[in-house]
C-alpha cells in the first residue's frame, strides 16, 4: 500500500484517518502539522513535520501522497498552493468512504474527502480539494467547484453550481438549477431558492444575504 | 438478463439507467421518448420509437418490459395508461437501487424508482409508479399513493398517508399520522405539521396551504 | 444464536425485530408486554408474560438477553431499571442495522437501537440506552447521554452534548458545539443554534424555548 500523509492535525485528521483505515487502500504513516510538535502524536500519528519542509520529508520518510485534512476552504486552498509550489507533482489522493455513492458519469478532482453516506449522482462535476461531510448529498449534474464544501445533511437539488471555495454548511437545501457565486457561505438549515452571488454570508429559510465576506474569512468555529 | 427500455428521454432517463445497471438484473436496450429523434441517442441508448408504437416495438426489438423514467407524476400516470391500454400486460419492473433499505413487510407495486440511499421502514405499502429521490425516507406503516413522489432528503414520520400524484420535494418533513391529499404539492423545505388536502400547493415552516392547483399542473421546472 | 426477547410490543417491537433479523446474531423467542395478552401474537411473536415476572421468564424460556423497543425516552428509563432490579445482569443488547456506520474510537453503551442509515462519526460517545431513528446523523465528539434519543432525519454538528433522557425529534439541525440539556425536547424541523437547558420543551427555525416539562411527560403521539 503507497504510504501517504495526512496535512493537517486538526479535528478533521481523524475522521479523515477514520476514511482512509475503512478505504483500505494507503497506510497513513504519520502527520504534517504546524501546529503541533514535531514528534508528538496527533490522534495515534506520528507528527512528522511542517508542510514548508514536505520535500524534505517525502525523501526522509518515502511519503507516496497525501490528503489535506483541514476544514476550512480557504486554509485548504492556501495549503494545497504551497505544497504545489514546493513539489509540483504532489500525488493528492482521495478520501472516499465506502458508504459513499458515485453515480454514473461523475467527474472527480483531486484531493476531495467524502465522508459516510454521501451520495453524489450522475454527470456532476467535483473539483479538486472539495469536502462533503456525513450524507452530503450532490444531485445530477451539479457542478462543484475547487476548494467548496457541503456540510452535513445538505442536499442539492439537480444542475446546481456551488463556486470556488464557497461553503454549504449543515442541514441545508438548495433547489434546482440554482448558482451559488464563489467564496459565498450559506448557513445552517438554510433553504436556498434563488442564486447568490459571490462573496456573501446568507442563510434563512428562505435564505437571504446577510453581509459581505472577505476572500479566506473564517466561517467555521 | 431480460431485455428493457426507459420510457422517456429526458434527465430522470439517466439516472434511472445508473440504478438499472448498479442492480445488474435487466438490460437496458434503448429508450421509448415523444421528443428526441428516433436513431438518435441519449445518454448512450438509442432512442428506438414513440410510446404509441410500444407494440410494434416490443415484436421488433423483443422488449421484455420497461421503467418510465420521468419525472412528474401526471405524465407518468398519462404515459402508463397509454401503455396499459395499448399492452395490458405490459411488464413495469422497479428500478431500487442496491443502496436502498426495505424493512419487513413493506409491499411494493410496480413500476416503482428508488434513488440510492432511500429507506422505507417495515409495514409501509409503495404504490404503483411512485418515485423516490435520493435518500427520501418512508418511515413505518405509511402508505404512498399511486404516482406519488418524495423528492431527495425528504422524510415521513410513520403512519403517513401521501395522496394518488401528490409530490413531497426536496428536504421536506413530515411528521407522524398525517395525511396528504391527492395531487397536492409540498414544497421545498417544508415542514408538515397538519394534514393536508387534495389539490393544493403548500409550503413553509410551518407549511401552510398557499394556492389550489388542477391536475397535472406543473411543479418541476 | 442466542435466545432474546422484545421488551414492549408497540410499533418499536416491530422495527427493532426487523433490525435484529438483518443482523441475524440473536434468536427473538418473542415480547414481553404489558398490554397484550400472554399467549397472543405481536408482529408474529409470542407475548411470553410481564416484565414483571421477568426472573420466571428467563427461567422458563431459557432468555439469554433482550432489547427494549419502546420509543419514550422516560418509559425506557423505567423499564431498565424494573428489570435491573429483578435481574441486576441481564444482558441488554444492542440493536444495529447492518447499514448503520459507526466511526472510529465510537463508544458505545447498552440497550442502544439505531435504525438503518445512521451514521455515527468518530470519537462519539452513545449512552445506554440510547435510540437513533432511520438516518440520524451524529457527528465527532459528540456525547449523547444515556436514554436519549435522536429521531429520523436529524443531524448533530461535532462536540454536541445531548442529556439525559432529552429526545431530538425529526428533521433538527443541531450546530456544533451545543449542549442540551436533560429531558429536554426539541420538536420537529427545529434548527438549533443556541444551547438548550433541562426540562424544557423547544422549537423553531431558529429554535426557542416553548416551555418547561416535565420528568416523564410524553412527546410522542
Amino acid at each position: 500500500m503507497k504510504k501517504i500523509v495526512l496535512i493537517g492535525g486538526g479535528n478533521q485528521c481523524h475522521y479523515t484517518a477514520d476514511i482512509i483505515n475503512k478505504e483500505d487502500k494507503y497506510n497513513i504513516i504519520g502527520v504534517i502539522d504546524s501546529v503541533h510538535e514535531i514528534g508528538s502524536k496527533v490522534f495515534g500519528y506520528k507528527v512528522l513535520g511542517r508542510q514548508e519542509n514536505i520535500k524534505e520529508l517525502i525523501d526522509k520518510y518515502g511519503i507516496e501522497g497525501g490528503v489535506i485534512s483541514i476544514g476550512d476552504n480557504w486554509a485548504r486552498y492556501c495549503v494545497s498552493s504551497q505544497i504545489k509550489k514546493l513539489v509540483p507533482l504532489f500525488n493528492f489522493v482521495n478520501a472516499i468512504h465506502p458508504s459513499v455513492v458515485i453515480g454514473e458519469n461523475v467527474d472527480i478532482g483531486e484531493g476531495v474527502v467524502a465522508m459516510a453516506g454521501c451520495i453524489i449522482n450522475p454527470k456532476s462535476k467535483i473539483g479538486n480539494f472539495t469536502f462533503f461531510a456525513t450524507g452530503a448529498q450532490v444531485d445530477h449534474d451539479c457542478n462543484i467547484n475547487n476548494f467548496a464544501s457541503i456540510s452535513a445533511g445538505s442536499i442539492t437539488g439537480g444542475y446546481v453550481t456551488l463556486g470556488k471555495y464557497s461553503a454549504i454548511t449543515l442541514g441545508v437545501t438548495v433547489i434546482d438549477r440554482l448558482k451559488i457565486g464563489s467564496n459565498t457561505v450559506v448557513g445552517a438549515g438554510s433553504l436556498v431558492l434563488k442564486d447568490l452571488p459571490d462573496n456573501v454570508l446568507a442563510y434563512g429559510n428562505p435564505c437571504i444575504i446577510i453581509k459581505k465576506r472577505q476572500k479566506g474569512e473564517k466561517f467555521l468555529k
